[in-house]
């Protein structure tokens, strides 16, 4: 079902949980509208899921937990052929952020498959960096699913630093070929999803050499298999890279090339292009691939606030039906969810899933301007989405896998069972802090980009974008704040300007002194890097406080109005309060004022707890998709852990083979002797 | 091999690894003996090492991490009957804090196995608490292993409030037996390693009723499976409670009980007894299992520095290897230790592995002043043990876990791979942040025993003891700190101190004014739950900082000063900085001081940076132990990486089953149609 009212509440449901949802004054419904981006967007959720639930191929009779990886693997491969068989019916496949994320989490799970990268990377690249004659012979393979590619960037030896890839492509024009090799073991293309195993093309970056210059990194268009027997064709090594953290339904893979000649024509050349007798010719503009960058980025934010929703759910919901020790002596047991240090656990963790998902409905708005503009050939943008989708995607990926991690040991022991669904929901969401960009690499460069606006703030010629548009403006020597009641949103968006401001310059002065400590810019530029990391995070958090009270000032119900505030100032005071150095930095705030801070916290805590599981609910997670014994809608947690234990592959016999092949031997030997 | 001069610089390695070894400007082997308690222990470690190397049936011929769980259950019960069949020729078995840790982590790496409890949890019990009828009974079957036990204690309802366990054990005068029952589903015993599978006894604890009166929770030494057959005994039902987030070797089990009886001599007798007719005859002092479960948080203490140490030892060497990115354009790419924010990442966490492994040290002696004076009768350091046991575990869990997952993410993608190590590091460790008391609530009691100084201290009457001394200390107004050159061990103890100090004032306040807000004394505790446990941390961080410099203090080598006090004055620095609002409270440190700590922490990665490497290596952690191909001795990750995935699973055929049965179909389907 989709969790929305009416049907939230059911006969046979746990009393607790029950009660939390008749006590709630929030209306479930009408925040679900707000939260999904209206009841039209809730109404389809309900429709896809209805019709994934309806067709038989898209059922999920294995559970995956309970697999050894190669089955895992083969499962995953099984549900994404049946996932495109049918997406074509069930959804509105232009809308990948919305409807396409949807669907597919209700049948993949917290997992990459076989066609994965096929669709995000592949796709994509063909439709935007092919010539005609490419786009003619590609396109229709790729969408008729006539192949399975993948995209090969990343290098044993190389990740973020695409300059230095060793795989070469070498033109030659006598065969009129190029020829791909993997010069060292280094080389190695290693981590692509799906390459180990299933694809048999792939989308390769390779160092282009024509007569012995050398043109840098260019993408080409490869077969790697036969396409009948699925061998790797001769000159190819390739294969699985073996068990990771999570995501273990995809076979990430290596590949290696021994001189193995592709056609000129495998060269992607709708930018650059090498013509027959060798000449290169150039791509117009730099950095057209970028978009397909920033795109990934974008849909990252949403998928890791989906994380943390599903997280912050299963931790509340299984609060609310936990009783332990007692807060007078000698009472009942109570719900561990009226425990503070218990609500200080999960609830910031709620307010983070809103403001991240609100971050991403924006920048998702910010990435289809850019890309009509760019049509346009218009650039103007650009830089404002790489800096902002950079900086938020650290910020987001770390602070949910630290929220995951918090919700998962705020339901104790089962919370470390993989019946509870965290230790895939955090496996799979850390990923994140790495991919696409390591997350301090890309604080670093989002910091590039603000110390260049200091001289112009400085000297009075700001040159400053909306989202920078805070660094320009006068600073103010005290904050106002008296306590969490009276402050305002235009407050809070400005101490968290003020202290991004600040550090921003700090850090800008700090790495400039720097300079007569070490002997080039560059080395104090590095020994500057962690208070510039500082001032990117400041700065994206700064932007994730506004624009949730922009997003939420949207709003025009009064009945979600109060959780909506509460939320937006928990996360802003706890944030404050976790970063206090920042704000009491030349007495913008003063300790007394921190202090009432935190104690503002506190009621904050008090204020939401009576509809905490009113909000969660309206996050419209399904038990399908939630996949946790511990976050159930019913709350009928204990039975269910009982049942989900009987499936362990471990309990099919009364006997293991551990007993029998070495406790056995053991026991008896040392009976024999007693 | 130890890894230790001179064999640490081998023809073959790594030239960057090779290059940091010459280098160093600390001596490894002076570093290892003063990290491992002397020159003796290390070259007893070696020992250990090669004698575990040359025995056939301790050697790892499997690798875990490709195993399916059930696989992997099954090669841990073989280890552990080697590791035990070898024991007494190899270690010292009187001696598990040292020798008997070492071994059992090389051979079983990270996880449990079936005689885990056996040996940790059920040998104690019985040593301590049966009378000399049961100990003649039992102890021998124990240590013979001609059985295998386990200790059943939570419950698929009840963790850490050991009060409210439902499993019940009547008395039954007339057959003179106990009558074991699980009257609802909550009272399932659920997680017990060991108990799925592989026991055939426990120690069950549960609440006694002799003659409709109620007596409390008891052990009970009962027997679960057929000796013979292994199959669960009428009455009895046992499974596997399924995977979990790590340890899966360890079949965790739950077990039900339908009316099944045991003799009335299955009681232990020790303390209290049930006499024929039923006569309920109480122990004599409460609280004599208490040593058990202090000594268990004990060892975890060392256990997880142990963890970290892993971490840090694999973080840094990687990035020795590891060059990606310039920091002058067109450079060499450099040594990515050579980032100050990777510096951030890894060095912190290479403190605070000292910090914890000295406090473990402490604690163990401790431990053993505790244990020689309750054998006189003398109970008067136990609250102390249990308060600074409770404490640790808390702040050194948590602080573990983090390290260990910034030292992966350092590592970029490859930490996320299972060749790294991580996985299973991590979850292993992070187990430590909720079993054997929940974080939290071991906060919450460790202030219950802090606030009651409280009133005394302010009276002028203060009742403290070794640990808490510093509370009753005159606070001073000012900190004297000016930079991190200048400041002295007793300065940053100080400051620790002083915070500490104040936050539990602060929080005792908070709670009294709270007296006034909730309708109950027990209410406003709850609600200054926050503010109490942070109280818990500073005063524990304060002990950690004293104790660390305590420690250190000790050595009397010149070469190896520096660095023992750069890496306290980077943990307390780090600490401070971290927490910098608890130092500003009340102008004790300005913000400027807070700044100028942290400059000072950039200069203390500078200073260490040129002895990172030989800092670990003085861990003295083999390859074997550390079973990452990140963080291997020699450097040679690569290649090593390449050769680790060719033993997947997944590479065992060219062709996988989830092309075969999936996306073969799939293509031929669509080509058809082209």
């Amino acid at each position: 079902m989709s969790a929305l009212e009416p049907t939230l509440i059911r006969p046979g449901d746990n009393p607790d949980i029950t009660k939390e949802r008749r006590a709630a004054t929030v209306p479930v419904n009408a925040l679900a509208a707000f939260i999904h981006g209206g009841a039209d967007i809730v109404k389809r959720r309900k429709e896809i899921y209805d019709a994934v639930e309806a067709e038989p191929a898209l059922r999920n009779n294995l559970r995956l937990e309970f697999l050894p990886r190669e089955q895992r693997h083969e499962e995953q491969a099984r549900r994404a052929v049946a996932m495109t068989d049918h997406a074509t019916d069930i959804i509105d496949g232009s809308d990948m952020f919305g409807e396409g994320i949807y669907y597919q989490s209700l049948i993949m799970g917290r997992d990459l498959h076989a066609l994965s990268l096929h669709y995000s990377m592949v796709l994509p690249a063909i439709q935007n960096q092919s010539d005609e004659e490419q786009m003619e012979e590609w396109l229709e393979l790729i969408i008729t699913r006539s192949i399975v590619a993948t995209y090969a960037q990343t290098e044993l030896g190389h990740g973020t630093n695409l300059s230095k890839l060793e795989t070469t492509a070498t033109y030659d024009p006598e065969t009129e070929e190029f020829i791909l090799h993997s010069p060292t073991i280094t080389a190695t293309k290693w981590w692509p999803g799906a390459l180990g195993k299933s694809s048999n093309y792939a989308i390769v970056m390779a160092q282009l050499y024509v007569k012995g210059k050398h043109y840098g990194p260019h993408p080409f268009f490869v077969q790697l298999r036969h396409r009948d027997t699925h061998l790797p064709l001769p000159g190819i090594t390739i294969g699985d890279i073996g068990p990771k953290l999570g995501i273990n339904g995809s076979d990430n893979g290596f590949l290696r090339f021994n001189q193995f000649r592709i056609p000129r024509k495998a060269m992607f050349a709708r930018n650059a292009r090498v013509e027959k007798d060798g000449t290169y010719v150039p791509p117009k503009h730099a950095k057209l691939g970028f978009g397909a960058m920033v795109f990934v980025r974008s849909i990252m934010i949403k998928d890791q606030a989906t994380q943390l929703a599903a997280a912050v759910t299963i931790a509340t919901r299984y609060a609310a039906i936990r009783r332990q020790g007692e807060i007078v002596p000698n009472g009942q047991e109570v719900q561990i969810l009226d425990y503070q240090t218990q609500q200080y656990r999960i609830f910031p963790n709620i307010a983070k899933t809103l403001v991240f998902l609100f971050a991403a409905y924006e920048i998702k708005d910010l990435y289809l301007k850019v890309t009509s503009q760019l049509q346009e050939g218009n650039v103007s943008l650009l830089p404002q989405l790489h800096g902002l989708s950079s900086g938020l995607k650290s910020i987001v990926s770390w602070d949910t896998a630290q929220g995951i991690e918090q919700c998962r040991l705020a339901c104790g022991g089962h919370g470390y069972s993989q019946a509870s669904g965290f230790p895939d929901i955090y496996s799979y969401a850390v990923g994140g802090c790495t991919y696409e960009g390591e997350n301090i690499v890309m604080l670093l460069q989002v910091a590039r980009g603000l110390v260049k606006l200091v001289p112009g703030i400085r000297s009075g010629n700001p040159d400053l974008t909306e989202i920078t548009a805070y660094l320009g403006a006068k600073p103010s020597s005290k904050s106002n704040f008296t306590c969490a009641a009276n402050t305002s949103p235009t407050d809070l968006v400005a101490y968290f300007e003020h202290a991004a401001r600040e550090q921003l310059f700090a850090a800008y002065d700090f790495w400039k002194a720097n300079e007569s400590r070490y002997p080039t810019s560059e080395e104090a530029w590095n020994k500057a890097g962690i208070e510039l990391s500082k001032a990117s995070r400041l700065h994206v958090k700064a932007y994730l406080v506004r624009n949730y009270f922009n997003y939420v000032s949207r709003n025009t119900d009064s009945k979600i109005q109060g959780v909506l505030l509460a939320l937006g100032k928990l996360y802003a005071l706890d944030q404050l309060s976790g970063a206090a150095g920042a704000f009491l930095r030349g007495g913008f705030f003063n300790d007394g004022q921190i202090s009432t801070a935190r104690h503002g916290i506190y009621l904050l805590l008090e204020e939401l707890r009576p509809n905490a599981v009113a909000i969660v609910d309206s996050f419209d997670i399904s038990d399908r998709e939630l996949s946790s014994v511990l976050g159930r809608r019913d709350g009928n947690v204990y039975e269910n852990l009982l049942k989900w234990a009987m499936q362990s592959p471990l309990n099919e016999s009364d006997i293991s083979t551990a007993y029998t092949k070495h406790l056995k031997p053991m026991m008896v030997e040392a009976r024999s002797k007693l």
